[in-house]
């Protein structure tokens, strides 16, 4: 099995790279950490690769380098000592149709973009679109927050008003969540086959001019009148369609 | 108005006690940071004094300190520059009777702790017990992600299975989330009006021994087996029980 032992070397150096976006677009690669998301990345074949210490065992198919706990805690954004890292490239971006789809307009905190991903597999959302101010979903913390999804989704960068418009084409209702006057209640609604719900960012909630291209809007029914965390508004609006086509 | 320069000063040694639970157990204190949770917290009658740059101003009826960046960032737990934190006490514990309560049991993520406690508020879970092996719900991480609920529900630390006899004695359906084959499906459930839910830690669940003394188990159905995040999971227990009973 090949060894690094040093911090200053090359390969490792080219590793850190993914630490930042600018590093995962250039080579279209990212990093999981952990014996669970190897796996899963393993699974979904993304991984080409891991780093590991001499602690850990892994059956995989895969080339796997004996590494010292400096290189591993270089390599790693973990605060605690990292015992294994793998390295993944993206999957190819092939045309999908999915009836539920899901937009996110600058979501921006990665624990929530991960819950997201999650959920939306969960409840047959296996389309996501994502618009350039969403912090990247192959952010460590956003691949660790979305348990695994992440592979298993269809996942995209794409402008929101047109991606709105090119659903509405296609026959989807598309269905903003604001907390409006006008907004309809979430558990009023019938939702046709092809849904696609569309979240805003966490302070500011989506932009009049996204709002404005979508066919409606909807709203969760509270108690009182409060806020929700977007990744639990999201997954409610997600959860109400599943169980309705149920 | 008071100026507070130095690090060094003892008045900021004993506030930044308030970083640890043990510091905020002692002292039955607390920290918030931000404009936003300064306001939550004084309008619920918690905060005691405001530690602030310069830069801030604050028309509320309470002690203000001016501070130097240099301290202002020690007592802050946030990685940027703070601008205003407030020292608030902990509220009065007094019996309340909610029909809706929440048992957390060894939920350790602050960011779920604090998404579940601001999703109760919500959907009308005024009363919430957690187990000695939660996270502190006066984890600055916790008061962030709750946005001020936890300064409007009754929450308290409980032992989990009297607390769930309890319940049970004063007429509640007590009902474990969990993914067992012969747990039911939650959109199957009609809830009677005292409904209490039971959620278990992020990584191994409730314990068989907690789930020994719930009433019934309930799931979330999916599209596929996967599992959710334990903040949106016990928040569509929660929403769904509270639409049922609109």
């Amino acid at each position: 099995m090949k060894t690094i032992e040093s911090v200053q070397n090359k390969e490792i150096k080219e590793v850190c790279k993914l630490h930042t976006k600018k590093g995962r677009d250039g080579s279209n690669q990212f990093l999981v950490e952990g014996v669970h998301l190897i796996q899963e990345a393993y699974e979904a074949h993304l991984l080409d690769r891991i780093f590991l210490s001499e602690n850990v065992e892994l059956d995989l198919d895969v080339e796997q380098v004996l590494c010292s706990q400096a290189v591993l805690n270089k390599i790693s954004l973990q605060k605690s000592n990292a015992s294994c890292i793998g390295l993944c490239h993206k999957p190819d971006r092939k045309v999908v149709s999915c009836d539920r789809t899901l937009l996110l307009d600058e979501v921006q905190d990665p624990g929530n973009m991960g819950t997201l991903i999650r959920s939306a597999l969960s409840f047959g959302f296996n389309a996501i679109f994502y618009s350039k101010g969403c912090v990247d979903p192959y952010n460590p913390k956003v691949v660790q927050a979305s348990q695994g999804a992440l592979f298993k989704v269809h996942i995209e960068e794409a402008e929101m008003v047109s991606t709105i418009r090119k659903l509405q084409e296609d026959g989807f209702l598309v269905l903003g969540t604001a907390l409006r006057s006008y907004s309809h209640f979430l558990h009023e609604i019938e939702f046709p086959k092809k849904t696609a719900f569309v979240l805003g960012n966490e302070g500011s909630g989506l932009s009049n001019r996204v709002i404005g291209v979508c066919d409606d809007c909807v709203k969760i029914d509270m108690d009182r009148f409060e806020s929700l965390n977007v990744g639990v508004a999201g997954s409610i609006c997600m959860y109400s369609c599943f169980i309705q086509g149920r």
